[in-house]
């Protein structure tokens, strides 16, 4: 910061110490340049700020806002920076507002069943907290060791477990929250049930930074399992594997904690990866299923009941025989997007929604669509959720200058036959800046025109997280 | 309908059938009179619409609202008007829209794991429909052989198994709904997840008809519990009772389906209504624990840890023993309300909702309450959501002035109590008319100044259901 930097900035400087404002003009441009992009490695999709606060409390919050309202400069709030649809990015320049320095747990609370946090805390630090209470906050996105608390909300964030457990928003009991005035306000509480006046709170879960920044939230714990048991399920065919899914929950009464999806590509890549073989051959698809509970023998007859569907479904069952099996498992799934990097270096990360029996119709129409654009497209996911991660990559031989030419093209023909499969283009990434001209695709226009008039409505100025879900 | 009728209804009656439209000048003053009411007995919360229509497409809903719109007249969506918080009633007379004929369940898709309703459908005649397939829809109020999927979702109702299940909009996957002006709009889908632009569905979705009438409901279906299991836990002292509750969940790790209290006085009176005995006297309170899982074994093995740490607590357990337990266990439990109205014939049913914890301390504000104005609280309901059914009732030998001078006082003292604790006024029965009045001591201002101009934006004329849920 220096004597001629612009008013507003010297007006944040006097809101927040020195050590919490980081500039273009200061000498810190590899860190501005960090606060200009997300986990998109797309350069296309990045854009720097002009300054960086790092607020540590809600005051300090209502401050940047109240200045940025009066200079009618954009706010772009951020966590951890994990997101993949550009939601964190500040396309228009102008503020970030860095939550990442507010990340005290500020209370565990066992005689509520209740943890109250401040947004910046790391999903995965809270998790280690609550270990000996005997209590888990179960809406966590699979990035838990990186992400935040308040960037999960911002995003309503999913994971491999919203099958039994539900998504980030279905934990969240109350939120403070500052509107784009500067005005704060308290949502809900450390209850349940509530039914008073319009649910603001739902409304600010899930509506990516653009209505209210996140100040604090507190969230509903539950009894922690105290056993999970996983196995693997071989299918021939991608459309056997994904039929068997609701049968399986349906005949044997059990609802896993999470059913997650391999194609064969995904499978097989990822496997080259941890040294595993899994005999599935090209158009094979592995499940994986874990199922917990209060005690192994409980854990353990759920598993049998779903594996015996599954096998009368076609399914060649692997067992878990030992935790190592669990860990072996999991990371076989986890190491798959590592493993689709080394096919090639220019991705687009997608996570489709759909109904659970339109997955396999989706996979033969990506299919299609793979052929068609010439391009490559791995998908695994959250199958049970009906979340698919649809992986287009160039392949070597394609151009990046074609590839660029593309993949807008390959991307809207995904997107609308997830529509037209009765699905729609993000399950837990978000819109962001990156999918915003896709909306009107799958959108009713309608329900966008509302959309439009409560932004309107709440953030006048349009300088809250400005050029995002909405089409230009 | 006659000739001299408005020029409105005369409207109406070019849109729907003879019989699916009834005036006070039609010779049905009766039927008429059925809908200017709900499940409150005080008729001082009653008024008369001046007409009902029944509707029986979306496109039917719109040429209702478009004439409301064109002619400035007030409408009040119905499902079965079982409510409790007046939120039916057409307070400001004019039309009432009564779903009640659009009852059709559209689709059961076993293989995506949803159901597809009309707003009319009972909830009870959904979950008949849907036991042979081995599913079920958990999100449904007690109220559920009466009450309408379309009302449950317009209040977002709870019951008695939220603590395991959560509420009627946990289970929402997507809806048609009708805007005040007559659009319609489809939000969601048979998907669980979608993070597609802001969530207008969770917005409709307990909003008590004042900003859309829905008209579609898609919902999630779960694996059908093979088993469950009851028991009764006794205690000296309601404190205690209640203190048990979150650490027998967090010591078992059992989530159970319902944990369901009783004070003194409404188990020792639904006792004298079933013949049972329950050893508890004056001072104690009463736990009803349900368990459901996939198999018998399982379930009784998590009740009997329940047991074990309720036991160590102080509890005295009454296990089930055969089914007929079970029924019998329920059976007190149900007859609460029935009880109660052999104490007075005035009575105000609340469902304040509270941090778990807070639930003695209130009960405690309660009793003092009850001797300041001289009137009986008993209270009830879903301990482990933090739900209390407190139940002031004019006793004997206070004149009917008196009472209705001091309810509004003695509310308002409870509402306090309430919020002072850390809770809100409703848990499932919605604000109404009834409780609006009492919105401001709950409600943060700065939130409830966003929630009315969010009316105002969706419902710039204030036709859809007015008079409801915002202070005067």
């Amino acid at each position: 910061m220096t004597s001629n930097s612009p008013e507003y900035i010297q007006a944040l400087s006097r809101v927040v110490t020195r050590e919490n404002l980081i500039t273009h003009m200061s000498n810190m441009n590899t860190a501005v340049k960090k606060y200009g992009r997300d986990q998109i490695a797309d350069e296309r999709y990045a854009h720097d700020p002009d300054v960086v606060v790092f607020p540590n409390s809600t005051e300090q919050v209502q401050d940047v806002l109240r200045i940025a309202d009066r200079y009618g400069v954009p706010v772009t709030p951020r966590g951890a920076g994990t997101g993949l649809s550009g939601g964190a990015v500040p396309v228009s320049g102008g503020i970030v507002l860095s939550l990442e320095r507010m990340n005290r747990i500020l209370q565990i609370d066992p005689s509520n069943l209740t943890a109250t946090v401040e947004p910046g805390v790391v999903t995965r630090d809270l998790d280690t907290e609550l270990k000996p209470y005997g209590l888990f906050f179960a809406g966590y996105p699979m990035s838990e060791e990186i992400c935040t608390i308040g960037g999960n909300v911002a995003e309503n964030a999913g994971g491999g477990r919203a099958v039994k457990y539900g998504v980030t928003g279905t934990y969240v009991l109350g939120l403070d929250a500052v509107l784009p005035d500067g005005r704060a306000m308290s949502l809900g509480g450390k209850r349940l049930k509530d039914v008073t006046g319009y649910d603001l709170m739902k409304r600010i879960i899930g509506s990516e930074g653009t209505l209210a920044v996140i100040t604090k939230i507190h969230l509903r714990l539950l009894p922690r399992p105290h056993a999970s048991e996983t196995m693997l399920a071989l299918f021939n065919s991608t459309r056997t594997a994904i039929s068997a899914i609701p049968e399986a929950i349906r005949s044997s009464g059990v609802n896993p904690a999470s059913v997650e999806f391999m194609d064969s590509t995904c499978a097989r890549s990822a496997c080259s990866l941890t040294g595993d073989e899994l005999p599935i051959g090209e158009s094979g698809a592995v499940l994986l299923f874990e199922v917990d509970g209060t005690d192994r023998t409980t854990v353990h007859s759920e598993l049998r009941k779903l594996a015996a569907v599954l096998e009368g479904l076609g399914a060649r069952i692997e067992r878990e025989r030992s935790a190592e099996d669990n860990e072996r498992f999991w990371n076989i799934r986890k190491k798959v997007p590592w493993a689709l990097k080394r096919m090639g270096s220019d991705q687009s990360l997608e996570d489709i929604s759909l109904p659970i029996a339109a997955l396999a119709p989706m996979m033969e129409r990506l299919a299609e669509i793979a052929v068609q654009y010439g391009i490559h497209i791995p998908s695994f996911g959250h199958a049970a959720d009906g979340n698919l991660h649809c992986n287009p990559i160039r392949p070597e031989s394609m151009t990046q200058e074609t590839w660029r030419s593309i993949l807008p093209e390959a991307l809207a023909d995904i997107y609308n036959a997830a529509k037209t499969l009765g699905g729609t283009i993000s399950g837990e990434h978000g819109i962001g800046h990156k999918r915003k001209r896709y909306v009107r695709q799958v959108l009713d226009p309608v329900a966008l025109d509302i959309m439009r008039s409560i932004k309107r409505t709440i953030d006048p100025k349009g300088i809250l997280n400005p050029g995002k879900i909405f089409p230009d």
